[in-house]
């Protein structure tokens, strides 16, 4: 296997370790919120598991992203405020890194495909990032954020592949084993592979038997074949309703898979959106389909969960309330 | 003014005082949870206010009347345990009723009206509480209820009209005060007035200058008709989506609100719909129709809350998943 065999051109990215992760910790403390851990006896009677729900939906932002996010705008020197950043994200990242700029009174620039969700370009530009419009194309958002670096100097904040951004999904881990350090498995779901590698990382230097599993939507299941291949597959066309899982596994992110020996288990939408619903109905909890794979997991895959400790990670809960209905009542 | 006059036969009930609150919440501690306070930078920008969300969908049970019935149940003597407890509710006193009569290992009797949500009666009978049909009418429902208590001696815990139930209900000012004591106001809903009657009892021991202000359905606005008139109104037909305060409101619970001057503001079920969006939204918590009356309020209403800090009661979480759409993917 070699895992720094890539289709894309892409700056190679070193891992962060465990000492980078406590440092990510320190310097998002103040700025991200500590999430809640939640349980539900109606979830672990149906499953037969012990679920500890990580609520990142009630992150800032209402997503994980904001750690990443937080932790890359945090590290820069003082001399890099005045240049910005800028990332190419239509969904949390996007808002994360805005979200995270304003803490720093720094100017981020978001890349916005033409299509994007309404509420999320709104909520981008409430908190003060300027956006900039483009195709909806890979290529076409690759340009525009390279043409934003030329013409501003502004420093480019990857949404998974790189380093900082890791670092600070990582930060996840150590609140979650902190308040709950008997667990058997440590399950999140896998898109570019930011947050399945921070928290492998993290886990892995405080608990290193600890299981690592990762759930993936069975329309974007390039991580589990880029592990069976043992190399990054980057052909994949997504197709599915997780759409904070679309993107292609980076490649320090696949990486970190490899090493730390994550498992990953395919479900597809149908079962996402089931486990979606049992989470809204139990947890009384805003969760979108991306968090959901993780319980479509543990229920499709009751030799892999059954009587285990599980840490599971509910990743975001930015969901587009208009794809909702709300019954009889006027809604304008 | 006269509370006293009422139009339906009611046994008389007193109203507890703080200390009989205050041993509520000893006699709950250990089976009911202490609920989160929640707050939304979003939500306040947008209503003016600083609002504190005192989350109580998220206790057992999905709802605040777990309160209540807890301590009716803890506050029986040894010798009435076997006799057991009835009540007629389809809704979430019926479940908090059968939950609490379970923690002390005795029998619950619900009366449920043909036509209740199927997920009620069977979350009903998931823990152990006997489960009696009758015509969906209130005649049928007392006429039940008291063939019950005749026939097995079971003890009556009303909804609403109760000191225990009241009581325990109160012991949720206690919690919120006690995490959030700078408040100006204290917004609850109102449907048969036991939450509205024993948080007044309770904050006002605590706080005596506070606001009491209780949201109350268009639809159902017959504590806002009782306060006007000076007297119970009974004949108000409800038509409202909030299910949870289609009640009729209380002998005892109308003498509080009178005595703590709390003040009823009517909302309609459009404004109410589009509060719960909100909530879901920017709160990421899946909260039921009768809980978004009071944002629906803080919103109708500026003159009243901007520039407050307000304690706000979320009373429920239980909503049927079925009236949702689940967008394109499969449920079964």
């Amino acid at each position: 296997m070699n895992a720094s065999v890539s289709e894309t051109p892409e700056p190679v990215v070193a891992l962060p370790d465990i000492h980078a992760i406590r440092a990510a910790a320190a310097r998002i403390a103040g700025h991200a919120r500590v999430t809640p851990v939640m349980r539900s006896d109606a979830l672990d009677a149906l499953t037969g598991a012990r679920l500890h729900f990580k609520c990142e939906h009630l992150q800032r932002g209402g997503a994980f992203k904001f750690r990443g996010a937080c932790n890359a705008v945090w590290s820069l020197r003082e001399d890099e405020v005045e240049r910005g950043v800028v990332t190419h994200s239509s969904g949390n990242h996007g808002l994360a890194l805005a979200l995270a700029s304003a803490t720093r009174g720094m100017q981020a620039h978001i890349v916005i495909p033409e299509g994007a969700v309404r509420s999320k370009v709104e909520a981008i530009e409430a908190v003060g990032a300027r956006i900039h419009r483009c195709a909806p194309t890979q290529a076409a958002r690759d340009a525009m954020a390279a043409r934003i670096r030329v013409q501003t100097g502004a420093l480019l904040v990857h949404p998974y592949a790189d380093t900082r951004v890791i670092a600070g999904q990582g930060t996840l881990a150590l609140e979650l084993l902190g308040n709950t350090p008997l667990l058997d498995v440590l399950l999140t779901p896998v898109g570019g592979g930011g947050l399945a590698a921070g928290v492998a990382i993290a886990a892995h230097a405080l608990v290193p038997g600890m299981a690592m599993v990762a759930a993936e939507p069975a329309g974007a299941d390039d991580a589990a074949r880029s592990l069976a291949a043992g190399r990054r597959i980057t052909d994949v066309v997504p197709d599915t309703c997780c759409d904070g899982l679309r993107a292609t596994i980076g490649a320090p992110n696949l990486e970190a898979l490899q090493r730390h020996r994550t498992q990953v288990l395919i479900v597809d939408d149908a079962q996402t959106i089931k486990a979606m619903r049992l989470l809204w109905q139990h947890l009384k909890q805003v969760v979108e389909p991306s968090s959901a794979t993780v319980l479509a997991a543990v229920i499709a895959y009751p030799q892999v969960f059954a009587g285990r400790r599980i840490g599971v990670v509910l990743t975001g809960g930015n969901i587009d309330m208009d794809a909702l209905s709300w019954g009889h009542a006027a809604r304008d």
